[in-house]
C-alpha cells in the first residue's frame, strides 16, 4: 500500500504527474515518522524493482502479473460515487514484453477486454482511441483508452485505459533481460500497465438509472427476473395459497434450470404494489407477476423495467421465451445508450458552434493539433466566466471547459493532417486528427 | 480505508486498543489536511454507522458481511513477512445478531472453520480456545482464537480470532431493531467480528519448511506432483524422445483425470539435479522421476519432499497410489507438527520450571488467576535482563517475556477454580483456569 518517495521518484514524469495527489502518511500514533510514506496512486513504483529481481532471462518473458487493490488519489476536483473517488479499487495488470511490438498487441487486447465489459455486460457504448500527449498516464509512453458518454449532463468520461509503458520505467527501475539474438548484451523490456475500476458501476447506473432507481442490464444482475404473486389476499383459503405457492416457485424452478437466475418474492406483510417499487428500486430487468387469473389462462404477466412495456407468456413456454426477452432486453438497452452516444457526438467544424453544443449536453469531435498547450488554451476558452453571481448554481449554464476525452481510431472523413487548420481560434498550427473533446468528470 | 477520529472514538476501549498503533494521514500533496485521517486497522468504526442505516427491522438479522481488504497497524514490535507486518491482507467478518445465544453460536462455527482451515489444509495444529482479558480484541466482549506453534523457535503465534462484540458497538453506533416479542421497545443487536489474514501462509511455511525450502501440504499445493524426465540426454533419439515425451505426458494427464495437480518440467537446458532442487525449493509434495529404465520396467520412480523417502509405483497403478501417496503425506505432515505441538506444551506446576521450559522451546500451561495485572507482571518476571551486553545477540538466551495465548477450551485436570493458585509467585488470588502462555510473535 506504501511507497517511498525514492521509489517514486525514478520515473521523473510519473512523480510529477501524481505528486499533487498524494496522501502522506507523516505520524504512527502520536510519534512523527522519521521518512513520511505515500499510499499508492498506482503500481508501478511498487511492482517494478521487484520485476527487475525476477525478470533475468527473455524466458521469464512475458511476465503477466494482475492485482486488485484500492489505490489512492486526493483529488481537489469534486468527488462522485463511484465514479471519481479518493479511494478507489481496481483492477491493475502490469506486464513486460521482450519487444514494442509484443507490447503494443497486448494493449490493444487489454483495452477490447475493456471495451467488452462495458458493450456486451453492461450495456454502456464506448469510443476507443488514444489520449493526447496531454491526457496519457504520466510517465508512459502512450495511452490507449474507452470513452463513455453520461446523457443526464452530456459529459464524457473515461472507461478504461490500457498504457504502452514503452521502456521509460524499466530503464529507471533496471528491467532487463539478455538479448536473446545478441549474447551479452542487455535488453530494457517493453512494460504495459492497464486498470478498470468499479467506476463501471457508476457508469452503467448513470447510463441506465432513472428516477424510478436502477436499471440493469440483464447479463449482469444478480437477479434477473424476480416472481412476483398477486390476487393472493386474506379471502384467499390456505389450500388455494399454498397450490398458488407451488405454481409459482415451479415456474422459478423451470427458469432457473434454463438458466434464469430467478427468485420469488413470498415476503410476507407487503402488498404486491410495494414490492413493485421495491424491485424497480433495485433494477431487477423483468418482473413476473403471477395470480389466481394468470394461473387459469396459463399464462405468466411480464413488465420489463427498461421500458415499462408488458405482456403475457403461456406458462409452458418461460423456458424459452423468458431468456429471449431478457437477451432482447440487454440488446435493447445497449441499441438505446447507442443512440444517444452517437447522437450527442457532433462533429464541429466551427469554433462558434462548439459552446452551444456542449450547453446542448454533447461531446464534440473537432480537428485538433495535438499539442498540449492548444488543449490547455482550449480549456480556458471554453471555461464560462461566473457573470452571473446570484443566480444559483442550479440555474446556470455549465461553466466547465472541455478537455480531450480520446484521438478516436476510428477516424471520420473530413481531416487531412497537416492541411486541415486546428479548430482552436488561437492555434496557428495544423491539425492531425479529429479529437473528441467534452465536460468530463 | 479512512476512518476519522470522530468515528474511531465511539467505542472508548477500542480506540484505546488501536491507536498507539494508527497510521495518519496529515498531508494530500504539499498541503496539511484539516481533518487528518487514520487508516484503518480494523474496519468496525468503518462499517457500524452504516449497519445503523441498514439494519432496521429484526426481519434484516442476522446480516453477516465478510470482506477481504488490507489494513494497516504500525507496529513498534520487530516485523517478519507474513506474521507480523505493518499492511496485512484479511477477510473480516461483521454480523449481526439477535440475540446473545445466535451470536455466541456462530462465533464458535467461524472459529472451527479457521481451525479447519489450518488443521485440515495447512496440516497445522491449532489450540482452540479464549483470549485471556488482558489479550480480546479491543472494545470487544470475548475473544476466541485458534493458537499455532513454530518448533524451530518454540514460540507461539495466533491463528486467527473470532470475536463477540456483545452490545457494545451496537450501543455505541445505535444498531438497533425493534423487539419482536415487545412492540415499541428496542433491542441493541448483537455483534461478531472474526479475521484471518495471509498469516497463515507464514505459519504454514515455518511449521513445514526446511532448509531446502518450502514443504507444502498437498491439500494447498498449486502443484502437487511434478513429473522430470531423467536419462534423457544428447545420444538418445529423437524418435526415443519423442516416445519418452509422449509416455510421461501421458502419465501426467492420467494423474490430472484423477484430480492430481501435476506437471511435467520438459524445460531445455536444465539438469534433472538442478530441477529436483529447483522444485524441492518450491515444496511441491511429490515428485516422480521417469527414464529409460522405469519405462523398461513400467513404473514411475517418486521421491517425498517431507520425508525424502523413495519408491516406484506401477505405471498402470499411478491414478489410485498417487493421491493415495498424497493423502498419506498430508496426513503425516499433520501428525509430525502435532507431536511437535504436543510434545512442546508443557504442564507446569512449580514457578522455577517456566523459564527453562520456555528456553527448552516450549510453550507452558500454568494455573492462572486470568487477572490483567497479574499477566503484565508475569510478562515482567519471564523477561530476562541483559546481563551480557558485549554477547552477540545470537548467542545470548532470549529475553523476550511470556504473554497468555489463550485458555484452552480443552482443560487438563488438576487446576480446581478458586482452590489451585495462581502460578505466579508474586499473585495471591487463586488460578481460575490452566492458561497456556509462550514466547509469541
Amino acid at each position: 500500500m506504501f511507497l517511498s518517495s525514492k521509489s517514486l521518484e525514478k520515473e521523473k514524469d510519473h512523480v510529477e504527474g501524481f505528486a499533487p495527489e498524494l496522501a502522506w502518511v507523516t505520524k504512527a500514533g502520536d510519534k512523527d515518522l522519521e521518512v513520511p510514506v505515500a499510499i499508492r496512486p498506482t503500481s508501478e513504483a511498487v511492482m517494478y524493482p521487484y520485476y527487475a529481481k525476477w525478470i533475468r532471462s527473455h524466458r521469464d518473458l512475458p511476465l503477466r502479473l494482475n492485482q486488485w487493490n484500492s489505490v489512492v488519489r486526493w483529488e481537489a476536483k469534486q468527488t462522485t460515487p463511484f465514479l471519481r473517488t479518493r479511494e478507489f479499487l481496481w483492477q491493475e495488470g502490469h506486464t513486460a514484453h521482450l519487444t514494442e511490438e509484443l507490447a503494443g498487441k497486448e494493449v490493444l487486447e487489454i483495452l477490447e477486454l475493456y471495451a467488452g465489459v462495458y458493450e456486451q455486460l453492461l450495456a454502456v457504448p464506448v469510443v476507443r482511441g488514444r489520449k493526447t500527449e496531454n491526457e496519457k498516464f504520466a510517465g508512459g509512453y502512450y495511452t490507449t483508452t474507452v470513452e463513455g458518454y453520461i446523457p443526464s449532463n452530456g459529459r464524457g468520461i473515461q472507461g478504461a485505459t490500457s498504457h504502452c509503458l514503452g521502456q521509460n520505467f524499466s530503464k529507471m527501475f533496471d528491467i532487463t533481460v539478455e538479448d536473446p539474438a545478441n549474447k551479452g548484451s542487455h535488453i530494457h523490456v517493453w512494460q504495459n500497465s492497464w486498470g478498470l475500476s468499479t467506476r463501471v458501476i457508476g457508469v452503467m447506473i448513470m447510463v441506465h438509472g432513472d428516477d424510478k432507481g436502477l436499471v440493469l442490464p440483464p447479463r449482469i444482475a444478480k437477479t434477473q427476473t424476480i416472481l412476483i404473486p398477486v390476487g393472493i389476499n386474506k379471502s384467499t383459503t390456505p389450500e388455494d395459497r399454498k397450490k398458488h405457492e407451488e405454481q409459482l416457485d415451479g415456474i422459478r424452478d423451470t427458469l432457473k434450470k434454463a438458466g434464469v437466475r430467478a427468485e420469488s418474492d413470498w415476503r410476507e406483510g407487503y402488498t404486491p404494489a410495494w414490492k413493485f417499487n421495491d424491485w424497480e428500486l433495485k433494477g431487477v430487468p423483468l418482473r413476473i407477476e403471477f395470480g389466481p387469473k394468470d394461473a387459469a389462462k396459463e399464462v405468466v404477466s411480464w413488465a420489463r423495467r427498461d421500458t415499462g412495456e408488458k405482456g403475457t407468456i403461456p406458462i409452458a413456454e418461460v423456458a424459452t421465451k423468458v431468456p429471449e426477452l431478457l437477451e432482447t432486453i440487454q440488446a435493447d438497452m445497449y441499441a438505446k445508450a447507442e443512440k444517444s452516444f452517437r447522437e450527442h457526438r457532433l462533429q464541429i467544424t466551427k469554433w462558434e458552434d462548439v459552446l452551444p453544443a456542449l450547453d446542448d449536453k454533447n461531446v464534440v469531435l473537432i480537428p485538433f493539433c495535438g499539442d498540449g498547450k492548444c488543449e490547455d488554451r482550449i480549456k480556458e476558452l471554453t471555461t464560462r466566466e461566473d457573470t452571473q453571481p446570484d443566480v444559483p448554481e442550479s440555474q446556470k449554464l455549465p461553466s466547465m471547459g472541455m478537455k480531450s476525452l480520446c484521438i478516436p481510431f476510428e477516424q471520420p472523413e473530413g481531416v487531412v493532417a497537416g492541411e486541415t487548420d486546428c479548430l482552436s481560434p488561437e492555434c496557428q498550427r495544423k491539425a492531425q486528427f479529429w479529437t473528441m473533446f467534452g465536460r468530463s468528470y
